[in-house]
């Protein structure tokens, strides 16, 4: 297989890739690669893998790069991770944990899941479990006293599989609408 | 009923006092006062009223002002608030919102609320719906297109009443147990 994937050395990366657990990366698929979001990875269907959970619209290239450095600038609060196939460079799975510190529990630290995502042509590589090992490690890594995620009643005995329990109930308040942008004038 | 809560504008404050939405301080219970973490709630019985939800250790000041910077420095990520005894400047309720920023629905945030408490000794004032109406107000003017919290099935009647309602379930893993500093030589 002729492998045309950017090495972790020639990107910006999100986060220092050490942080993620070698015992993960070594179980990983052959056919894949996993490290810390790039700053190019908006070239690379970061939102089109997204798209697979919500509604993803294109920000461009300049606004995804903006949120890139934005979040980053909140130090060690976000970790977001990619995998990407080697053969295409493209992405095929993401998902992200970002690190909430509390006053209690002796100022400990919890780690929160979220947007997780895989490309439906890659069933049966055991991606998703890939990336929930990798996140649950930075969490714990970062000294976190628990892991969290919220999920659907259909995803939890996958949750459980990764080592998760079903704990409390996610209670949700969206947000009035509000006029689009283009409604203004 | 002689006031002596400390003002405002004499304390070191998490986010600026205008954040919080002006409607829900007219609505507050008269015996209290709302406002943002300030810098010295460490002697105003902070850890106090945290210590209703869970294990709550003491980590000294220096610590706890320590938390405090480094949560501050994650800019517009933490807006943690408190409800004051306007008789005894001693805190009475406590919650927080953290805002995550995205990459989907637009490059969207979500306000996540955490960390709900209020002191056994003040029923009936309402004060937990307070926190939660200043929490949300917080995370929808910031601009976060839903806000959500975990709670346990007792607590779902009284979300419900707040304008939450359940949506999913969540997973937790709970870190492996790491050896104390005191158990080291």
């Amino acid at each position: 297989m002729s492998s045309m994937f950017t090495p972790d050395s020639n990107l910006e990366l999100f986060f220092p890739v050490d942080l993620i657990p070698a015992q993960v990366k070594a179980q990983l698929h052959p056919d894949v690669h996993l490290r810390p979001l790039a700053s190019t990875d908006y070239h690379r269907g970061h939102l089109a893998v997204l798209s697979v959970l919500t509604v993803v619209s294109d920000p461009g290239e300049s606004n995804w790069l903006a949120q890139f450095r934005s979040m980053r600038a909140a130090l060690n609060t976000y970790y977001p991770i990619v995998i990407v196939s080697k053969q295409t460079d493209q992405i095929v799975g993401v998902g992200c944990v970002f690190i909430e510190r509390k006053f209690l529990r002796g100022l400990g630290s919890v780690g929160h899941i979220e947007d997780i995502a895989v490309d439906k042509n890659q069933q049966g590589k055991k991606l998703g479990l890939r990336i929930i090992q990798a996140l649950t490690g930075i969490s714990e890594s970062s000294g976190c006293y628990k892991t969290i995620l919220n999920c659907s009643d259909d995803n939890i005995p996958f949750y459980e599989k990764c080592g998760y329990q079903k704990k409390e109930n996610e209670m949700a308040k969206y947000a009035p609408e509000r006029p689009q942008p283009s409604a203004r004038l």
